[in-house]
């Protein structure tokens, strides 16, 4: 369910989950053991990309909906881990956003350096609110780091997805490119960084991303007890079966 | 002094008291007691407006200027428990800004979710230094955090009054309208947002303005006292006193 | 090294060491001295400017590899001195960038209120990272400050240089004039903020720095034992003599 694919120092991870990257338990421990043995390996930088026209739709509700309290605590807690993994990545990594990419995708594209985003008809947001979900505190924060606190809390409180364009205005991306060109870019991008002098390079960024790694150093902060809660609530479950519902009209 | 209309959820509350909606003890008072009953009351949402062409000229000054030490530092605690009561609203508010709008008739907007700001030739802005005023911490980090704060530091120690456009491109308002439509297109946001997953919705909402409500925290941080003896210092005196004159001037 | 013109209340100063403005221990020494006695004199604003074409060219490298630990140390702490000095002016300050302004040259100008950039073929950035240096903390959280935290993390890891223009857009500088025209620009924009009511004015503008001068409240965060070990690191000291051989080689 990943790909990884090395050029040179540059590792690229594909998620490759048949039919729309859905973060399941086992696809994000997947990809957590994977960065973790790409920065061990000496790796310079990662890439992490889906296929073209999707990077992923997010948590794969059908999957989490048969959870436990215990179970979903569990998925929260590696789901957190695989942000914190991200956001404490001692190398750069860029996400290569190859087509639409709601929630949970546009989440992990959040704690990368850098994100190159799909031109077109292709939309991402953090669009929880639209299906019953709360956006977690850390990554309200991680969003308000990156736009601005007031135009972090609009985007979240109406949960709109927004095209390309729209995401680049507001700064949620870096990049715009063709579909099949978001890796290229990406590398490019990678390429120019790996050239610079290395451990200023490093050290800086290290320092730069401190106020979002200090997000994570209080694992409390998740909330994670209070997450499940909001899950496994009346009105969030009910939400979320509508939700499986719509989609499984769709595919009929 | 103070007109509420019930529309469904959405409660409108439209300050009246003429000839400039001038904010004086009274006014703040049946403001603030008008927000919680509409709050307590189950208003889904509220909408803050003035009269066409004006929202409010702001502080009382001639009013205030009759007050003692005592009851100066009672208004101010009590402007900053409405400003407070705004920012803790569990519910969205608007501020339909139908048009004029300096100093303190900015302060109240910037408390609410959204602001939307009559088009046209009407201005707003903290404009408190070029009337010998200081504009409190508080306020000042509120600014900051809706559009940042190098811009903030600019527009508030010059203290220009801004217009609506230039208003729009900083940040300080979300949206213009003709002045006889701001409060129905606060109607429209509003009703978007009603329409949401409600529980979701207000969650996700309450998380993202805890950097806001956090500022009330600690009621010392609002230096009420600091804030009396620079209203009582001579040289503000004087140039409120001045202000006062020139305004008596313009309306003989 | 460094020429004082008074115009009334506004103190300008001009760096004079040729052929650069680089600077070494003496020119930030004068350069804080003259700030403070400025200060004390009762100015009522001050402006910093270069020659027209070139603000500084940042550090003297050359000479700073001269040092050893205990000079170094001592001229880290000197330059973190200068900028504080400048972070807590009681009275406002602008850089007139008159021309080409890297890293240190830059840095300086961060800590103004307000920054008039040369137009044209003028470039400017924190190229620190591209000379092998890393940019300290202070000065990090300075430019997040100015920019925001995404914004000024793509500028400083990358470590390019950027044009006036692209300098304004980012919100580097807060203006452009005609290199010749920088210190007139810079005299109109404190001419217009020291003709507002003054305490107001000042009082509105240290509460508006709070966020900028609480960096300096900790001395140990400018981790200059930190800064001055990657400074004596191999690799540093290769990438600075390397740059040192380029620019004689430019020279001869």
């Amino acid at each position: 369910m990943l790909e990884v694919e090395k050029n040179g120092e540059i590792h690229l991870l594909r998620l490759q989950r048949p039919p729309v990257n859905a973060l399941n338990p086992e696809l994000i421990g997947a990809f957590r053991q994977q960065l973790e043995s790409s920065i061990n390996d000496g790796a310079g930088g990662i890439i992490i990309t889906g296929r073209e026209g999707l990077f992923s739709a997010g948590l794969d509700v059908p999957a989490l909906l048969q959870l436990d309290r215990d179970g979903m605590s569990r998925f929260w807690q590696e789901f957190f881990g695989l942000l914190e993994c991200l956001a404490r990545s001692p190398i750069p990594t860029v996400a290569a956003l190859s087509g639409h990419s709601p929630a949970g995708g546009t989440v992990i594209s959040l704690y990368c350096d850098y994100r190159v985003m799909a031109a077109g008809d292709y939309k991402l947001g953090l669009n929880e609110v639209q299906v019953g979900l709360v956006v977690p505190q850390v990554i309200q924060n991680t969003l308000a780091r990156l736009i601005g606190p007031h135009a972090a809390e609009r985007h979240m409180v109406t949960g709109d997805m927004i095209s390309a364009d729209k995401a680049l205005g507001l700064g949620m991306v870096d990049e715009l490119a063709e579909a099949d060109q978001v890796v290229a870019a990406a590398t490019r991008w990678l390429e120019r960084h790996l050239a610079l002098p290395r451990q200023a390079m490093l050290e800086t960024r290290r320092l730069a991303r401190g106020n979002l790694t200090e997000m994570f150093d209080d694992a409390s902060a998740f909330g994670v007890e209070r997450f499940v809660n909001l899950w496994f609530a009346e009105h969030t479950q009910q939400a979320l079966h509508a939700m499986v519902a719509r989609l499984g009209k769709k595919k009929g």
